[in-house]
């Protein structure tokens, strides 16, 4: 194992290597113009190490840095700054509870071929722009162990500082990809890998998703909370599966309908055996 | 139908009428202070106006008002007070971008045995002290038609402002009470009411939750993410239960492990229809 980077202590809130944490709340709105990503917390930036991003630099405080010593020695290319905790949210721009962040390079986008081809389980999301139901949806399609997250061109950007902080770092190792206009057309990747599309609506015609036929491919179909699909996805999909509820109640949160949907597809199926732990 | 209380038209920030909706950051945080529960947005007062729940007064801006016209109506003893937008956000204390706020009555609390002793279908929560995953489970107890939250003393207060609205409101009518200590003896309520008590874990010895018996009354028992349930819990419930899940995942948020729970003893027991819409 390689000795990693000696940390280096930074007292200079100028200091150029702090560069790319520096005033987040204005930069990272729109981190397509800067391609950098950054994560926040020992969970979600040990989680980063792990993955196949390319991390950059790491900036916290002591005591977090101690907890990631062991990830930090797996990986001795990345800077790594200590700063004390005024020094830290002076640069960031607000105050920093979690203390540590990383910064890595934006990968390369990747075609949805290349990560629905296999078959396998999905969830495609249409319009769903809110930073942290795209999050919660990337961490719950981690807990089932699904294949890939598929996104229309109207989604938010799963790595933005938010939706990665609530992925809890899923984002980083859940493949994912842009399905591009003309949409839905666009959906016909899954047929062409053999994965029906089960589109999620509280529609009476839908079955429901509990009574969905056992496949071991299959994409859940999911759009924004309030609008919900558009009438183009629906007729797009291969079937319409819907979550038995009582009336009368907004549908359920769209991050917590698709854990509702995966566990649904799952049961039974790909899970067989207890969790460790 | 009775006519409603005309609505009043407010331009001094210090009229004594708003004391309810006054600096909310700073007093409602200890809401059993006051005594006085606030509900945010259209959908939220809306559903306060159409619960047991005693409003007191309306505070919003006209378009908001408008809105809920018909509900109004419908309530003719709420005082109804008009505000610009500006007025609202210096009364409140910060940028209310919902338009509208209700004050209600906080009602008398209720005992255990009055909501469980009929039987049906319960969640129980121990040390959750998370507000948004406190309303996050009171909205989806509500999609699955639960009859009920019970509450260890260590809980959040399920009408502090931001639990009601991550209920979506749900709050006013999903009944709850609290559990004393001590804790979990005072779970004994459930065996009294013969409602078995599902406990949730990863642990490897439980059983997924979704080979659970069927059964017409049980009780999904939930504690906080991250320390989970105490010892002393897990050994007062009935039976343990996980759900089937990849390892190495964070567990799910606790408010959509509920969910999951829920639609899992419910499948083909209670929701046998497709909703309408």
């Amino acid at each position: 194992m390689s000795t990693p980077r000696p940390i280096v202590t930074i007292d200079d809130p100028d200091d150029p290597r702090l560069a790319d944490f520096r005033a987040l709340i204005d930069a990272d709105v729109r981190p397509d113009r800067r391609g950098i990503v950054i994560a926040e917390g020992v969970n979600v930036v040990d989680r980063l190490l792990r993955s196949p991003y390319r991390a950059r630099a790491i900036l916290g405080v002591p005591g977090k840095l101690a907890a990631l010593a062991p990830t930090l020695t797996a990986a001795p290319d990345v800077a790594v700054y200590e700063v004390d905790k005024w020094l830290l949210s002076d640069v960031v721009g607000f105050r920093v509870t979690r203390g540590v962040l990383a910064s890595a390079d934006r990968p390369a986008p990747v075609s949805p071929a290349s990560v629905v081809g296999g078959g396998g389980r999905f969830v495609v999301l249409e319009g769903l722009n809110d930073f942290e139901n795209l999050g919660s949806l990337f961490r719950n399609a981690a807990a089932f162990g699904l294949n890939g997250v598929l996104l229309d061109r109207r989604c938010a950007d799963p790595l933005y500082r938010r939706s990665v902080r609530v992925s809890m770092g899923h984002v980083f190792s859940m493949p994912f990809a842009v399905l591009d206009d003309p949409w839905p057309q666009s959906m016909s990747v899954f047929a062409e890998a053999d994965v029906p599309v089960l589109a999620m609506t509280p529609r009476a015609a839908a079955g429901s998703v509990f009574e969905a036929d056992v496949r071991a491919s299959w994409a859940v179909l999911l759009g924004a909370e309030g609008p919900g699909l558009s009438e183009q996805a629906l007729a797009a999909a291969s079937e319409w599966r819907r979550i038995p509820m009582s009336d009368g109640v907004d549908s359920l949160n769209v991050a917590t309908a698709g854990a509702v949907a995966f566990a649904a597809l799952s049961v039974g199926r790909v899970f067989g055996e207890p969790n460790a732990g």
